[in-house]
């Protein structure tokens, strides 16, 4: 991690935009308002309707957080290699560590379902805003919360009419300033072909993470199945393997996860001041933890393997986000913006509507009960880091709760239109370790204890007079880990659940009233207020921006230009690719920069100067990971799997200069599939149609 | 922890002096500038000289960091018990866990010497603020410090003339306000007589720790031997065992390790975005690596348990720190202090000097190199957190080059008044253990290479091309555990270091060089200019204040007054006294909640009423640990071992409203000597003498 770049990132990055009119390569666009006029003046490149229609075409969603691309007629999808991390761990076994060693599926019959993983293609957009404005009206707190709920469902529910080949999603955009209903052609039955291991997809891992020049090749290929067969995707995109160059005009679609570009300055106060450092603390005594659980054994390293990346992943981005909220510059200059919008719209009155009031004021307020609630709302209701079995139970009870009542009534997830995902996750089978569910779950307790104190009505709910560790021993014998179980529960609803002697089942039977009742307060004092204040804000903002501007993150699909481009920072100009060659000079025999025995292998047959990893300019963030990157042509030439360590700064706002995403070639990848895996058939297939 | 409510901690404060003229029972006085007169008003009770020189000559600093008293004319000291868990660990052994299960001396034989520890009893103060206010004229940068650093070390040399019994300290008060010099009788044998262990002078643990009501025995007994016979200390404390009133004066002597109420804005700011964050978040996982350790066996867990609880207890008040900086009402209280300050002393030119200018400007350009300098200088400079073996090389190769050099010239801490305590604390015999250094060593190497990159110089100097899990292992191959080893190195000096083929100290050997190069510039941008500023910030609190001000805490000898009283906060009141039943009605029977044995045993004979803790509103903090508690007589009556959870914004600023100190009374060690421990020789020594 860059820090000692840190410090700059956000003086720098003061020279953005800030949720104002997008600069330069910034944004994040939806397909349906894509500054198309703005690229060909700034690249020459025409994106015309065919051009959006044929990429959101082969564009996937991965249920796993993830981006990906049909990228041939027959269903294979590209993403990364940490996007099917933990397809891979939950395919392994003691004797087979595919998280580690990587999986090449030789025939059809070898490609094996990933647990848990759905895809998705978006296919139409409509538009809902009247809809969900009118639901909230003359509500407030959590009866606008849960009125807004109740017509999103209901209008998903319509849309798609029960086609289970389809999902629809009620999308908020601009906080509250637009609505879209997204119609997606779903795939549930998603199975590997190709991953090629930790350590040549995530070579120099952690402490290269974030960072660039890279030399990772952080791909894999999942195959699209329906009824036992591949699905044919005809809106793929082609396979162009040829390198990219610098200055190339590059094209990024992707599902961006969340950035924080449009809240106000008092809701990143609130990040900055509570809810950033007690994460941060919370993931570094867990990743203390279980770093050390995985000095213990080889057995323990590999069932905490994944759990591990995704700590230190993401505590790495949260680390970026506290220092640049930390840093005096860039809150200032994120005062200003909030100034500026102000008083741009001042006067306005006739288009802010009679209700404006001051939102910014209400917005602060509701921060105040962010003070008072976060505690209890994170420790309890939002429950351990890493327990599935947790997860499993809280998910049974609530699913056979909420199944009882009518569809637009339902706790979010829990939807007719949500069900269908849900009970994929819960039931597909999926290894659970109770070692590490102990580790998890200890912490969790522990941390129960210390945050809220010993003396606190939920301790003694979550704890009562045990420990922490003898508590978390009980709970890890729970049989949730075998999906015959949990389909009996699933399937038997609440009858079932109230009969269960399941430890976890019946702890979180005991716990889930105050969890749920604390989620009501933060609806009714954080979430609603927000909500409403909100939608005003991102009101003013058309008013004084127009389409000039592009939504916040909502990990739905987005489009972003930019080019293929370095950077130079505090006198260091860092060159936008790498080739083979450079992860030869880097590696030092020692985990993370050891290479794989199968790159040591093929050195010699490697053409050296083969282009690996590619800095490109444009705006992605978490969530974009396996994005394709798509020259002008619409071919896709590399699969997007990180950013610089400027690029976290940019969940708050993009810094041209300095912000980078991080790709890994298609040369990279048909090169390696060739002279390292010995996957002539995949790369066959992919180039068989160019 | 109480977390919740540390929101408030600072809002409340906001209400304090910050750093201006003392309030209420606010203040860590010196005994030369003592508020009689105030405390006459206040209380009734006239302090005289008589009672402080009494009070002086029976208060004793330990070199563990911590406070203590004489008690009896046999040179039997009270201390706290986790003011002596680092001697009563290192006289442990598998079999022998006296950190756990506490120590009792049957006879004078039996009480053995702590390593490393030292008592310091101050006999006199003298001005020397001419002579080093002189030493810094018309220097900046390095060489100030250095000036400093030489004239203060001649004058320690000259003060104590090189007589063994006495260690002379030129004391910085007022961040440059006063100089004085500091004469200690000193006493080089500490022996244990008593502790309770870890179950009952700690029972609730981390949970409980800085909060109250308590039910906590944090007491200790030590003797000062010399020539290897007890030393007569006349000027002791009366021990009088009976219960403290609500609303009794009390008085604090002892010695405050630090405060940061004189501190600018601007360095506050820095604690607050940067120094604060990294510790907690490096402390976080460093405790998630030993809590797994602990965990892993019972010997495990015996070894690495006082590392722990100092970890634990220091995250403890670096998080309070963090969320009293994160509150804005506390921060704006500070800057409209400091703009009052300033206000005063404008036209006051003839007072301030003609060089006054504005030095918190000077302040606020040091810290943007704090900025710059931090990581490099915490993790090169100041190394592993909990490596002894990394402590002993460094001590010894530096040593050696020091003490090649006259005392002037040498780094701080190596001057000749400053050897004769370093030499004992390299060459007392401790256990060191190479499974516990691996731990800290490793975490420290991935610290190095996350924090300072991968690719930096320092990380390639620090950690070549190894692995920091390779790398530790290695050096924790180190002989110097054996103290025969560091002896042969501290007594055959530089010749001998360099001969050495000790692993660590070779590595030191590597790495010095660097580290004395980033302190040096630390010294020149940083402490220098900061030095200089500070001093003439002082002038200007004199000015404005006179001495109704008393200096930040210097881990040197302050008396505060006040009184025995609980608290109220957000409706809810705490009283200032819990009793023995409280311990029993509070026992979970699971760890930190489980009684000790011994007290289950004694249950029924024990007086159920029995005074237990004692909260008060005296102005301490960290290093008063083990302060007596003494009444308007001068007798002692309890001991201080804790604040309760609002004195952790009191590093920042004292209020008198919720700030309490917390001390384990005189009734409950009498009581449970002689009906828990069957200690009925120490408890006749105690109250024989009344």
């Amino acid at each position: 991690m860059k820090l000692t770049l840190l410090a700059g990132v956000a003086a720098t990055l003061a020279a953005g935009a800030y949720a104002g009119e997008a600069v330069a390569d910034e944004g994040m666009w939806t397909f349906d308002n894509f500054p198309a006029a703005k690229v060909k003046e700034a690249y020459g490149v025409d994106i015309t309707p065919a051009w959006l229609d044929h990429v959101r075409g082969a564009a996937v969603r991965l249920s796993s957080g993830c981006s990906a691309s049909a990228v041939t007629s027959t269903g294979l999808v590209l993403t990364n290699n940490h996007c099917v991390a933990a397809c891979a761990q939950a395919l392994s076994s003691p004797g087979h560590d595919y998280f580690q060693q990587g999986y090449l599926a030789a025939t059809r019959q070898e490609e094996r379902t990933c647990a848990g993983m759905q895809a998705e293609i978006l296919t139409e957009i409509s538009d809902v805003t009247p809809q969900m404005t009118a639901a909230g009206a003359g509500l407030t707190g959590q009866a606008l919360v849960r009125a807004k709920i109740a017509v999103s469902s209901t209008l998903e529910s319509n849309a798609c009419k029960g086609d289970p080949k389809f999902r629809c999603q009620v999308v908020d955009l601009y906080h509250g300033g637009q609505y879209k209903l997204y119609r997606y052609r779903k795939y549930s039955d998603v199975r590997l072909i190709f991953s090629p291991g930790v350590p040549a997809a995530f070579f120099g891992g952690d402490p290269d993470n974030f960072n660039f020049p890279r030399y990772d090749l952080d791909s894999a290929f999942v195959r699209l199945y329906e009824d036992g067969k591949p699905v044919a995707t005809a809106d793929h995109l082609h396979w162009n393997a040829a390198p990219p160059k610098a200055g190339e005009p590059v094209f990024v679609a992707g599902n961006p996860g969340g950035t924080d570009r449009q809240l106000t300055v008092a809701q990143l106060e609130t990040q900055r001041d509570l809810t950033l450092p007690i994460t941060l603390m919370q993931m570094s005594e867990l990743r203390g933890r279980l770093l050390r659980f995985s000095e213990e054994s080889p057995e323990h390293k590999r069932i905490a393997a994944d759990l591990v990346f995704g700590l230190e992943n993401g505590y790495k981005v949260y680390f970026g986000r506290l220092f640049t909220l930390n840093d005096p510059v860039f809150m200032a200059a994120r005062r200003k913006a909030e100034a500026d919008l102000q008083a741009q719209v001042q006067g306005d009155a006739a288009k802010l509507g009679a209700d404006f009031g001051n939102p910014w004021r209400s917005i602060a307020i509701a921060q105040q009960s962010v003070q008072a609630l976060y505690l209890p709302y994170r420790m309890v209701e939002r429950g351990p880091m890493g327990s599935d079995l947790f997860d499993y139970a809280q998910d049974l009870v609530r699913a056979a709760a909420e199944r009882e009542k009518p569809s637009a009534d339902r706790l979010p997830g829990f939807a007719d239109s949500q069900l269908a995902l849900l009970q994929k996750r819960v039931l597909d089978p999926r290894p659970v370790y109770p070692d590490l569910e102990r580790v998890t779950l200890g912490f969790w307790l522990s941390k129960v204890r210390e945050y809220l104190t010993a003396d606190d009505p939920n301790t003694r709910l979550l704890l009562g007079r045990d420990s922490p560790e003898a508590l978390a021993a009980q709970l890890s014998q729970s049989r949730l880990g075998d999906p015959a179980v949990r389909k009996a529960l699933w399937d038997g609803g609440m009858k079932a659940v109230l009969a269960s002697d399941d430890p976890m089942i019946r702890y979180i039977l005991k716990i889930d009233p105050t969890a749920r009742q604390i989620r009501g307060q933060y609806d009714e004092q954080v979430n609603g207020p927000t909500t409403q204040a909100a939608e005003k804000i991102a009101r003013a903002r058309f008013v004084a921006y127009g389409d000039r501007i592009y939504p916040d993150a909502t990990f739905t699909l987005r489009l972003s230009y930019g080019k293929v481009d370095g950077w130079s920072y505090r006198g260091v100009t860092v060159p936008p690719l790498t080739t083979f060659a450079g992860l030869y000079d880097r590696a030092t025999g020692q985990d993370p920069f050891k290479l794989d025995p199968r790159w040591e292998a093929a050195r010699a047959r490697l053409n050296p100067d083969t282009v690996f990893d590619i800095a490109t300019t444009n705006d992605i963030i978490g969530g974009n990971s396996g994005s394709p990157l798509i020259n002008a042509k619409g071919e896709v030439i590399g699969a997007v799997f990180d950013g610089n360590i400027h690029s976290l700064g940019g969940n708050y706002g993009y810094d041209g200069t300095i912000n980078r995403a991080v790709a890994v070639s298609t040369a990279a990848i048909t090169e390696a599939l060739r002279k390292v895996y010995g996957a002539d058939a995949l790369a066959a297939e992919l180039t068989a149609e160019q």
